[in-house]
């Protein structure tokens, strides 16, 4: 997916706001090491789709509601690389930021960056009060208790887990929040992109479950086999190949019913179909597939 | 100092909404473990004598503010005891919440807990939307980077620090958040309510590192010593007993001072008055005096 200039400003601007000469230098390069080179920025460019889709009257406010959700995705894959986590010694192709920074600086590089996706977008309050509010509501419960990311996180360290709330507290509610966000900043009919968001969001984490069950680490970039090996919940482990394979396609697909009356109806597609390509490549759409076969078969 | 029934109730609020049915069982738990039973609620008690001096003609707000600031520092201190930072066994009498539900939950709460105070404020702002964005502007400032919370913890990691920006950052921030939210959720003058916890935030930050150099473990109901063992900057080591002793009653008394025209000026001197007291004990008093006699009999 091609950078979008407008989230890295805004990312940008927000990084220089927080590392401001005030702040301790190796919290401020860890600040920057972060969010700099940033992953696919996925979720920030759904925001823009879904604001463009609406027409993106407020500019200002749907970079900050961008900024944000990527800046809290940035927050969550900090910890999740933590010891007491999945100890991952590498991250995007550098150091994971505790291997480079130390435990300490990741820790609170995390509480800088939640503090500031809350910032970003309270600094808009005053030119857009109602959807401002919306928003940082939105990211709140993105975020946090009982239903974000961090009760996704701690849903792994329960004896028995409820596998839809873990994949949408973990994965989905950020998607969710950033759809809806982009809708509420462009005025846009927020509970039918919120679906969209949810969807796509549930269609994420199926392809990352399968891409670590089924996927080969040299192809990927990263290892596999984790949540095995971290007795984590895993939809290949518990439904199998094939029907994730289905539910992962099913979603797709419900993501594009879902998407509501708008001016760029082509585009938002054209963009769900992007992901849902990168998130399935051939490999592993073949692994699915062949056992979709053999099951017909048998 | 007495328990102010709003304080609890806002916050128990806040924790039934985060621990939600929904929400990871242990999540949960370790949620409400980090809040209560509290320590002694001073930041949101300074938050309501101010809005109270100021009439509090918006209760709802006030007590949103006042527990936001409450959720920030019971972040603040779990962190603090994790062992990457202070490794601390004992907190409030209880196990330090990394004991009790491990590291990864002690993490997960305190980004809940961050999240939760956003969150709180933002529920306001349909109602009372230009001083909510103010209050959230500050608990932002006060939380995170350059120079609130997480940036004070972070100064302990330099090879060198600015002891006042440290003490600023990692104390003083959060007391002034405390003041000015109540100010501004009651219409008063904030920039000199603002400094009034600001100074008071700095004699707080003083009496503790007083207490941890000269103070006895027993007394205190906590170890001692811990900066001189953490290689933490303690402003007793920097400027020994005599002036750190001096400056702290040097900003109670700036802190009084401070105080702008109000209905209830008495009011609010003797919660400083209060503070003030507790936070420096006769024994200790006793130790920074004998080191003042000693230098102006010598």
């Amino acid at each position: 997916m091609e950078a979008e200039p407008r989230i890295e400003t805004a990312l940008e601007r927000a990084v220089a706001k927080a590392t401001a000469p005030a702040c301790p230098a190796r919290l401020a390069e860890a600040v920057r090491y972060a969010v700099f080179p940033g992953g696919g920025r996925v979720r920030p460019q759904l925001c823009l789709a879904v604001a463009k889709a609406c027409g993106d009257p407020n500019p200002a406010l749907t970079d900050a509601a961008a900024a944000a959700v990527e800046l809290l995705h940035c927050a969550s894959l900090i910890q999740d690389d933590l010891p007491c986590f999945d100890d991952a010694p590498m991250r995007r192709g550098q150091p994971a930021l505790h291997r480079r920074f130390g435990e300490d600086i990741a820790i609170l590089v995390g509480d800088v960056l939640i503090v500031m996706a809350f910032d970003l977008v309270s600094a808009e309050l005053p030119a857009y009060p109602l959807a401002g509010a919306k928003i940082l509501q939105a990211l709140a419960r993105a975020a946090g208790a009982p239903a974000g990311i961090a009760a996704g996180q701690a849903w792994e360290s329960e004896p028995t887990v409820d596998l839809a709330a873990y994949h949408h507290a973990k994965t989905a509610a950020l998607f969710e929040a950033a759809a809806l966000s982009g809708a509420v900043a462009a005025g846009g009919a927020y509970d039918a992109w919120s679906d969209v968001g949810r969807l796509l969001g549930g269609a994420y984490q199926l392809a990352d479950d399968l891409a670590d069950a089924l996927g080969e680490s040299a192809t990927l970039g990263k290892p596999v086999q984790q949540d095995r090996q971290n007795h984590r919940p895993n939809a290949v482990a518990s439904l199998g190949p094939m029907e994730a394979g289905r539910n992962l396609d099913e979603l797709l697909a419900r993501a594009k019913q879902a998407i509501p009356p708008c001016s760029q109806r082509g585009n938002v597609e054209a963009f769900l179909d992007g992901v849902g390509g990168r998130l399935c490549p051939p490999e592993l759409r073949e692994k699915t597939t062949a056992a979709r076969v053999a099951v017909a078969r048998g």
